[in-house]
């Protein structure tokens, strides 16, 4: 799908969704900019990029083939940015989303429809002011919409821990190591897309960069800020997770350690007292005992003795 | 709340907290420099950040959105820093501390109150000598103070991580791995904050800041000093924590080594006795020891002798 | 073998294997470039290195002697270059890649058949345009099919991952730390590789290489790409291979743990049992139970009530 | 207490602890240069920094307020150094030691006794050649022989390390893990100290600083090499430390399994013999076997060959 | 021992061994360029390198005092450098190699025999070309030799890792951590020595020496290329045996895991058995199975159906 939105200062913003609209509009254009979006295009929609625009080859092979990591090239007269995106679609896979930046025009690509595409779209349509101040502006725009999606991710995932992290002390199961594990490699994706794409926020401030303008440098300082902080809380979930693990190590063997008391403990104060039931059941003719009156209460009370006895010791030990 | 500190030579320190006033004084400002600070301040009070000062918007959205990284970021005639500050009055939750400096003033903004703000205040109220010296001095006697109350929660970490270190030796107890768990955390928070805070100064330090002359950056090198020898600290600290844990493993699995011990010794010592008794209690018709006058005793003298060679046999072998 | 393909704007590409026909081809070149590949030189055709091309003797030794670390050394008219390739042959021991460039020509050699080699080939015998596009070109072919022959490699290594990753949690055996150190050590061996690589490409992209053109800068770049993803998901594996590692000991010691509760639960439930037939297996003459009427089923009932209690308390303590 | 060593090319070397005498000297001075050593100073002696020398405050706070760490302030026309120095007197808890450099003179302040100063005074006096080449020779004797003493202070920890790791394999006990840790925390400080002072070290060898000349460069440059080879030989003990700890673990998981080992041979060759006794101790009143003449040596027998029959098992099964 | 090669045009290679001889050709050398190589010298002998030569105290202390971090320091006119050398003699122990370079001379210096210098010297003494091509070239040929003295090492390293981690898996013995363990510490010592050697070989290519020609630079980088190759497989070596550990602990627990099975399945058929039989061993007046005809064969049958059904479910559970 194709969406345009043209703005001049004549006309003000205007949406255009058919091809050949757009190709008419962009041909013609004077004095304008525009944002053009592609959604999983089809192959006429992604000879525009190569007829229309004359990309270089490299850069339309980036955005067919999936899934890049994110990466800023300089070309002649633009320069092509490759970022991951997450859609509230499918929360979890990153959607590979792709920009192509010149003086008047900004050009993103992704294979999936994305949340925060609509609303910026929506947003502009209301309120065009985003275009009268340039395409870096724009650009600040999309980058900063874009980042903003990662929040939500970085709560759920902070959810889960949370949820771990108390199960773990509280009733460890088995499946709580999968459980980690799993977060653990979600953890790691987020971390190899975000340190790329630090990497591609440092590359357009440190460089510069002919669209844009110091003016709006800070605002992509800005947004190069947000990366860096939910680059420090992944950094810190993962963390977290590794300590969760550790956690439920040291939780396994506390309870093992509990399995060995119990089974001593019982192992212990029962063995003496069969013994001596063994004793008194052994058949010897002369075994002066067994023909007590008191005999079978005195073996009794002896069994009774002997376990308390243990039992005190073992609590002294602070095994019970 | 807000407090604004107004010095001239003519008037020397003078201290004002009603808005107009502060406006006033502010729009009238020749010759003179101010500390204004905001704590917690309504939509008016913050108005004055946009109207009176115009600050940039993406810094004054850095200090209504709470908890930013430490930063500094330069504009046009002023720059924008962020801290986090701790206070008595909160001692784990760091609150974030915006300041703006210019050249003939501070504004500093919290959420909070701050007790070393409180201090500082009636320092300067009774000695105002802090800003003769100028914009720069002032700017490190805030940050100076700010650095300072770190030390407390600093000792207060190494106290819990003392206490933990002689109980895993003494008596480790099943709740150890939780509170170490916790002070790591606590750790890693204060290491992130640290860790940017010391970036903040190497960047005033390194970059040439025209409000701060060459005489005070030997000021700030001692802050900066400050930061590293608490960020050194931490680091330790969270050596020690996991240390602490692993010590709590090893305690771990040597009390169950001792638990097995006790487990083996006891069951090897007591089944061959059952043995013994089992045997002279079987039921054969010719067991020639059953009829011996003195086979009762035989039997537990055979029982005692046993025993005693196995206690002997793991007396050697050092498990009891 | 000796293979050269000889390129000049009349004659088009031609292909040579015999020896006597290629020095007379090489001896005779004007405005030609062409590429020489050698694999498993014999004596005389290693000789052409030597006298033909005079190349410094410390990279023909490189070439003979296996397997190098991958570089990139500069000499006067020509540099050296080594990489790792893989070849179908033998998909896991890397085989050494040298490769002369020249402002006229590349020269390949490696001592073992490569698939990726004789599909190059193949294709430029078809369609000799890279050839016109220059050496630069040409290198770019060549390196990225080498690289590109990474991939299903990387993908026989993911699958081997996954499936250790579905055993571990599933039905894990003895002989899968052993499975998980074989992978490790390919990925580590494959790390090394990849880490000399990317800095050889990177060599070649900061460098300025008199046979590189600028406008095929934009191609190595791309390479460089794809071999930091391959790092990247290399490092990746690495952490996950390391993880299923962890896994399988903390399953190992869950089932430890779960094993002990077995052994426990039945040694707490028979030791009472036996305890009370030992009690009324005892000799005394005075026992009251034992001339009951009822006094088998009693005991029998005693134990039944005893082992239901015990069971409920290990259902209580959710160890059954 | 003050000790001032006075040189010129007129008096050679004299040495003054009067406070007085030691103003007037100072007072007095032209062309020579002298070492002043102040330790544990009163606040008469301190306020000699503040007034004859001028020294700026923070550098002066930095001497009373211990414990800094080493670092290198340059001033106006003199430095400032930090150090961390170990007495003999109390081998382990580091002593600061501050030194003032100037183009004419040296002056250091410990809170401690150091032993080494002790021994370059009594150097000085016999033989003051070192003053002769200069101040920063001087500075070079001093550091040179600071640094001499944490050879003893290695040597002492290498030779706990040796005795743990001896310990470890031959007899390990429940206290080795706390020592361990012990060793552990005392190696991370002398690392942290070490690091910093090589930072000290470095810097005096890349900056320009005035009063070192670049012939005694070279002095620094060994002073510097020592402090590396420190700091390597102490990273490596704390990696021989850690190994000690692994060690340990894998000492005790290997004793906990043989104690497994003999608890199971122990259980499972018994039980087998007790079901015999068992059996033949039940009172049925028709069992062939009671009734035989060697009924009694068979059972007997057959618990024998039982018994070797388990134990030959254990056997092939290297259990013992 | 002294050995001087000294060459020039006319006299070609000739080779002395007497000390006053060599101090003569010393004294009297024109156009000639010569290698000294002292092997624990003597007093006398040392004391060429302070008069004859006048080095630096610094430099010849350190060839004096052993073991010195391998280095390179530059001098007026001449640089020392120190490397660690192995000798077929005590293959495990590095030995002390200074080198004093010069314009015309390479002085050698060690403590111990090396067999590589005496190959050196004897294929110098065949074929004098090396002299030829002057001082630096004859420096790499003493380097590469010096560096190739590290393969075999290796080779035996790998020996002994293979042995090891074969064995982990086969027959995993309790000596196989301290024997992993004493081969970590050999490898973190060469890592140690290589590493610093490698940045001496870094510093000789990067920096500007006036002995060393632009031509001879890619010899150097060749000893550099192996250095570092040597660096990456002690890497790899230390990974290895890391890994060498982890698997011993993982087989360890593994078998804990099956002896602890095994003990289980015993304890868990036997001990229902015994109780069968102790039931039947009740001294009760009723008990009608007792005077069963086959109560016997019943109560065997009863024991093997139990154990039978026993066996099954462990069978089921996978563990025998």
């Amino acid at each position: 799908m194709l969406t345009l939105l043209f703005y001049n200062k004549v006309e003000s913003l205007k949406v255009y969704h058919d091809i050949t609209e757009i190709k008419n509009k962009i041909y013609n254009l004077k004095n304008g900019i525009f944002w053009l979006d592609l959604v999983s295009p089809g192959d006429e929609e992604v000879s525009l990029l190569k007829e229309v625009f004359q990309f270089h080859p490299l850069a339309i092979e980036d955005c067919l083939y999936r899934l890049q990591r994110p990466k800023l090239d300089e070309y002649d007269n633009y320069f092509f940015m490759v970022m991951h995106a997450f859609s509230h679609h499918s929360a979890k896979e990153p959607v590979e989303f792709d920009a192509f930046i010149s003086n008047n025009f900004v050009i993103t690509f992704h294979w999936a429809p994305l949340s925060f595409i609509d609303g910026l779209v929506d947003r502009f349509v209301k309120n065009p002011v985003v275009f009268e101040k340039g395409v870096d502006f724009l650009l600040y725009s999309i980058t900063d919409a874009l980042v903003d999606e990662y929040f939500p991710l970085l709560d759920d995932i902070e959810d889960r821990l949370s949820e771990i992290e108390e199960t773990t002390f509280k009733h460890p199961d088995r499946h709580l190591p999968s459980r980690i594990f799993d977060i653990k490699r979600d953890i790691l994706n987020l971390r190899k897309t975000l340190s790329a794409q630090r990497e591609v926020f440092n590359l357009l401030l440190r460089h510069d960069f002919p669209f844009i303008r110091e003016e709006s440098r800070l605002f992509f300082m800005d947004v190069y800020d947000h990366i860096f902080r939910l680059f420090d809380t992944v950094d810190m979930f993962f963390e977290r997770a590794s300590g969760a693990l550790e956690s439920y190590l040291t939780v396994v063997s506390n309870l093992t350690n509990e399995i060995m008391k119990v089974l001593t403990v019982f192992t212990a104060v029962m063995m003496p007292l069969s013994l001596i039931a063994g004793i008194y059941g052994m058949n010897f003719k002369y075994m002066p005992e067994l023909s007590w009156r008191l005999g079978y209460p005195f073996a009794l009370l002896l069994m009774v003795l002997t376990a308390l006895g243990l039992l005190y010791y073992f609590k002294k030990k602070n095994w019970i």
